[in-house]
């Protein structure tokens, strides 16, 4: 039996690999190994880790090491530190394959990690272009990877294009999309209560903007401003707004200072603010928005299948493939707003299968079950 | 003035930046940041960091982040280890460039903390094959450095076959080359006699082999069975024979223990074992061998300069480019000796540049010097 | 010229060396090395940097090495990461003594690195007793150290006790007293007004509460009932009441969200809550209070030379050495508010010099310029 | 059922807790949970494991924290390692007491995990004096220390005034003596055959000398010079002689690389070197000595039981309590030879019960089975 070692190390992450959990769990010839890590353990990061016990998992491992900072310092020694304690974790459990995702310095400490131990990697979400750091860092664990899942065919292409072999690169669609297809999307108020959050209350039933914005780390020191124009578009937009609190980054103290700065000069304005959901019911919330304003690369990944209109601020995104529900604005108030309104007035897109269409997590853990690994990479050439 | 900072982790290492230090030290526009880390510093790997001393260098920092142990764990903590280290030293520096050279997890601890400090990252000896972990390791790396310096023509088709823009992707040769040029070459006994070394005494001026070889991660705990018929394969030729110490790496106790064994139980043959060699008395070492056994990349890069013939062992280096010096032999003591006679009755082989004319290290320098980097780097596509 | 280095590592350290390392600044035969680390350098502890900078002190190093978690598995690796980061430093200055304040695990770690770097340690506040982990750190420290400052006549005693040479054991007074003899204690709104905070506003001339309630790292999972009672008290007593918000410590997220979540519930009410003020500006809080709350050692310590009446809650302090200002309450509502009623009465008590007479740092740096430490450290007995 | 967590961290360490470690395993009311870290599990150190495993202990975790350079920087900085991996390890183990021995690195590792881990520490060997850094180090752990299994009725004088509650401190002897009274003590060629060990041959069954020199930490850097004097003097007594290499320790390469040197230049003399011996046999070999030369603190405490004329060369052991079978000489070929041909003579002294009877492990399991330990550590005054 297989021993499928999934690291989780934030709630987005959790999110994306929720589905091939299960799937995993659910076969008799794999094992799921669960490590949480990184931020799913932190308070100010939501603690996943609450959402993913609830959940029905049972981690095998938490492992601490994300070095206070927030900074460029902290996120290079978070690595360092995130690999030492994987070293030990997988040498303890000894994994058959390694399952991580993205492209965040946690990621990278994962592939590390895995790498040294000669445990085979699997990657899924590589091959796409954002146009900032992660870009390296995203198709650099590519370069380590053993086994990819892209969540696109431009990411599947990008991939066999820089080298990896097609036998070993399969598109089954991203999981964060699977979470969309195995739940009921509608919103109310009841279900929602539980999560209580600051500033003023809203009403789930009634049009909202969603606004989630992340730091972006190669324009470190700007978050602050950013996320002003952001605020500021969405309060000229006029609908109740939800603010989720950024991830952890280097620059995330900026972006959070942003809010918290708005969030205490406006208290009356119908502004409500979440460090976490859990992946169905962030579902729920992006679903029901009239307008996606933000980073968030949910907002093309599960926007598409949903057709949720969303606009994409600044450079973070810039360049990813995406679909019909996407628009892109500067960092610049009015051109927010702006492009705010003009989402909101379309109401909805079809939806748009460019991400897959819900079942990524069952293909991936049939893949997982059957694949025969090289013992050594070969390159295309 | 740009701060150029090289990280020197290992002996082999210097060999190959040596010259591009010293060109940097010459320029009035550049100033010469040196981090000596890792192995350098160690006595079981012959203290590479004395040599430096004594070559007139001045370390900024000496960083110290090997965890004992010589396996898969600790090499993976070695690498997360010294991304801290060096995340601290870089911060305290503020280099405009980082340079690493090849595909080692020092090599990669340096291109993750140059990465997360957003410092740019120059990458020496990118694009090649060799069939085994370091593949990855160097392709993962080449994913996140901005500046590529490819060794030779086909190592700097396949960086930019990877996706990364040609307009900072340049073949100066091997700056390894370098060291060669700019020497004597001639050996005696007399300038070898400050080595010591163990084994029985050698005559310098008479024929003999020199054998190196480390151990492949990838078939770890294998390395004392291969070491072992490289060793009879010598005894066999019947020359006497210099073996150098193995690298650090995990399984670097197997082939330590084989050579040790060996030396025990063969007091009386004509073998000879160092730990270590300045780079200029290498390159003697290699210019006079007879032949070369074993897996050292130098066997394949100086020596296609030198014309000496070579016998690359096992798949360490499968695969990788090469000139007309080398031929290769499984693990197997009468193919190895087979083709090291053949090799030996080949006497010299005219010199191939496909690594270069040995003007590297003025060439890498002077495009560091002038080379304007993008914010944020580009895919071709 | 001896180099001191005196290692920061949170905004209360740096109150207490404050002039300690201006005495050391003005001798010519003491060159000063400053290595800041941990909270201290962290945006949420209030990022004492800015102040120490500010005062015109260079550090010589910044060290990150707080694992965020906030509990007791990150407070033992932040211990080791701290370790390993200051053993670099100090190989780097080579300082001839390390002085270090306190108890706390950044101190331990400065202890444990300079003990193994063969680096004379000197040590501050040693001897006292707190009732709680502390305790056993804080005498560990000790006999670690090689030079002693306990802060008292009884702790000078207990130092010795516990088999130190006398004759390397300084009551010479607590430095954080030297920050109020050297300052005007006066306090008016202008000189506050750049401290912000949140919450609603204060006028200083009128008479407060002061709150510092700290977590209790053996009580660890109680902080937030704990701040609840001081709170509660607070509200009963009626005067308007200033909080600072608890240092980083395994339990600090408990008591930060006690006092986040009784700011959301009671936005009308008289409570202002900071961050971090200069050990100046936080000498004039301290001065000009009606009654201190809560259990910080500085209630004891400045309060017994300010005279300042003070209600230590809980067994944070338990068994400390105090003045005639304190008083103790446990962790409950009624008994908190009825003790500080009963201090609030009684106005000032004359001022106690059982810590000193405020010429702590140069009657410190005298001896540390001059002092003889062996080569191996004698115990007593 | 309590869980007693024993962290062993070196081949000393594995002597002095395998009784204890097999008294916890039989009773019903205690769990072992077994950490073997450190040079334990490191091939230049004799691979301690591999003996422990064969003794039938199966490890909870191997745990890998030794930074290689054996010098100051590195000590410090595997201290600190060694905290990181230990949290991690009693996080997931919950013991409820961590056992640790002596007063290395690695021990003090073990401590400060333990405390800020809210874990009872028992201690075993506090309370000695040797004249050294190791001094400070213990009693730190002590202070740091819940229980104390102090080896003699000095020590346990020594801990409690030093200001611990002699309620739990307990003098029940040495468990490295339970070694020598579970075994048969003959020694004979055939048994020790299994070692190898390298140099000329040696016959157990004639007299012998036994050396076991380590390097002293306060005299960094005088290892080569200090181990020169004691194997000169071996040469001088005559006798053949076995001896051990050192330990892990800032120092190491210098001691051995004199023995390297020494045992180069004098392939004919009767000397024999040994990494590592089974506790058993390691009580063989001591027993059946005819004089025991260096620093090991076996040579004082299985040596007084015993009753082996010992001659303790150099400062490391000096001031510590001893037998009658003791003898103290400088580090001078002339001194250490002379004492050890007067030690020869002497033959052997009577038993002497200092470090107690054998039956140390069996007693401390008891206590530490039913021992009540208080939630906050008091000090007696």
């Amino acid at each position: 039996m297989r021993k499928i070692c999934v690291v989780v190390a934030s709630r987005a992450n959790y999110g994306r690999v929720k589905y091939l959990m299960k799937a995993v769990q659910q076969r008799p010839d794999l094992e799921l190994q669960l490590i949480v890590s990184a931020s799913t353990l932190l308070y100010r990061f939501g603690r996943a880790v609450d959402v993913i016990k609830a959940d029905g998992f049972k981690p095998n491992r938490s492992l601490f090491y994300i070095l206070e900072g927030e900074n460029l310092v902290t996120q290079a020694k978070s690595t360092g530190a995130g690999i030492s304690e994987l070293a030990t974790a997988f040498d303890d459990l000894q994994p058959d394959i390694v399952v991580s995702v993205a492209d965040r310095f946690e990621t990278m400490a994962t592939a590390i990690a895995a790498t040294y131990m000669n445990v085979p990697l699997a990657h899924i979400q590589g091959g796409e272009i954002s146009g900032n750091i992660d870009d390296r860092v995203r198709h650099a664990i590519t370069k380590l990877a053993d086994l990819h899942f892209p969540s696109s065919e431009q990411s599947r292409e990008r991939v066999i294009r820089m080298g990896e072999d097609a036998a070993y690169v399969f598109n089954v669609g991203c999981p964060s999309v699977d979470v969309l297809v195995n739940q009921d999307l509608r919103i109310d108020n009841e279900i929602m209560a539980s999560y209580g959050g600051t500033g003023v209350g809203i009403d789930w039933t009634k049009p909202y903007v969603l606004l989630v914005q992340h730091p972006v780390t190669t324009s470190y020191g700007q978050g602050f401003a950013q996320i002003n124009e952001s605020l500021a578009a969405a309060v000229e937009i006029g609908l109740p707004t939800v603010v989720l609190w950024p991830n952890i980054d280097a620059g995330t103290d900026d972006v959070a200072k942003g809010i918290r700065v708005f969030r205490e000069r406006n208290p009356t304005l119908p502004f409500h603010f979440f460090r976490n959901f859990s992946p169905e019911d962030y579902g729920r919330v992006l679903a029901n928005a009239a307008c996606l304003i933000g980073n968030s690369s949910s907002f093309i990944r599960e926007g598409a299948f949903l057709g949720v209109p969303a606009v994409i601020v600044g450079d973070r995104q810039m360049g990813r493939e995406h679909g019909r529900n996407v628009t892109f604005a500067p960092y610049e108030q009015a051109a927010i707003a702006e492009a705010g309104r003009r989402q909101i007035a379309a109401k909805r897109y079809d939806s748009d299968p460019i991400f897959g269409r819900g079942d990524a997590g069952p293909r991936m853990a049939e893949i997982l079950a059957s694949i025969e690994l090289p013992a050594i990479k070969r390159m295309t050439y």
